[in-house]
């Protein structure tokens, strides 16, 4: 039995990680194994490359240099964590991955360099299932204010978030198959509905 | 004027460090600007991947996400100070580059991959001159262990270090025009005067 793969994409503060939890908890509920991650991160050796990815100054990579380094922590995650649980038959909720990459280190230019990038790093992996955790810019930096942490993302500015909405908004329209839009608004329990109906019959 | 960029390849002990600074300082005397400058490492970025790379266990990282790792300290590297130097007519030396990457990270296979990954992240950067500072892996591996330090990459094994050696004799013969071999036995005055051999002549 070969597992599912999801991923959970969305601007600073749509809700991603309250979300996966949400999720895991009825999935487990009903009887499925889940493994819970996220990127960057999800083993040691990609933890230490988030640590340089998220903090300094927002300059403190250029676009090729993160896309890089993104791509080297992906490595080592779907090599140690994502493709095991998967051959074990398991739900592997992931915060954030390729997606991501391809929105936020896409504004430079070339998506299908990242493609390329994205096919070395992970031998091609790519989620089953993608939700888009969609919220107006404003009302996820507000969300994510409220929980207090900040880091060089954060920092960029609110046409920055913008141009990272319309760019998850490209890649829903460009592969609806695999990428799903959720309405992030509204509260906890209401999101939560509304993910348990894409994902329940799927699984 | 557009300068020269000189990369110094070879295995561990081999004296590249050792004949950077003779070369430099003889470049000084003839009135030649010169930056000197080493990977992975040569900007703060870059310097703390390589932190990264060269501590934990030698299996830390699987090939790939050491090849991305290497490529991204080599994108911020080049973008931050090896093309400015360059573009100020300097001769830039450099202790291990591209080839480097190729005969390490190349040994789990694809080379191809590696030097689209190096046009990614370099915009395509290969030296003017590349010396290979040759020597037999046992001669190495003692002139570096009496240095005291030793890391991820010494700890390797000799069967791993002839496979790159094997590998710097491969790219040589590949590429004749660029990559030259330079006897490094004998003492560092003796192999200091065939480096300026294959130098001078060029500049
Ligand atoms: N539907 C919701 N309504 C109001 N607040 C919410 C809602 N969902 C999550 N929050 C709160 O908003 C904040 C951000 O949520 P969460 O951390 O889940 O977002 P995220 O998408 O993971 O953000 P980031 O990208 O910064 O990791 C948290 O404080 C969380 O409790
Ligand atoms: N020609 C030589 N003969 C004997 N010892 C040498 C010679 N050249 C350098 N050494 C010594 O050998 C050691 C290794 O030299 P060096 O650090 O220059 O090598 P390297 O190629 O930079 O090594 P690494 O790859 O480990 O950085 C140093 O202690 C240095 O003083
Ligand atoms: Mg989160
Ligand atoms: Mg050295």
């Amino acid at each position: 039995m070969t597992g599912k793969f999801i991923s959970f994409e969305g601007g600073e503060g749509a809700g991603k990680s309250t979300q996966i939890a949400r999720l895991a908890a009825r999935l487990r509920a009903a009887g499925r194994a889940v493994t819970e991650t996220r990127e960057p991160g999800g083993t040691p050796g990609a933890e230490a490359i988030r640590a340089l990815l998220v903090s300094g100054t927002a300059d403190r990579w250029d676009a090729i240099t993160e896309a890089l380094l993104m791509n080297a922590a992906r490595a080592d995650h779907v090599t140690r964590v994502i493709r095991p649980a998967l051959a074990a038959g398991q739900v592997v909720l992931c915060d954030r991955y390729v997606d991501s990459t391809l929105v936020y280190q896409g504004q430079a230019g070339d998506l299908s360099a990242l493609r390329q990038l994205h096919k070395y790093a992970t031998g091609n992996l790519w989620p089953d299932l993608t939700l888009w955790l969609d919220l107006p810019v404003k009302q996820g930096l507000i969300r994510a204010s409220t929980r207090g942490d900040s880091g060089r993302f954060e920092a960029k500015g609110l046409a920055f978030h913008e141009r990272v909405r319309a760019g998850f908004a490209a890649l829903a329209a460009a592969e609806p198959a695999r990428v799903m839009r959720v309405d992030a608004s509204g509260d906890e329990e209401a999101v939560a509905e509304r993910v348990w109906g894409a994902v329940a019959w799927r699984l």
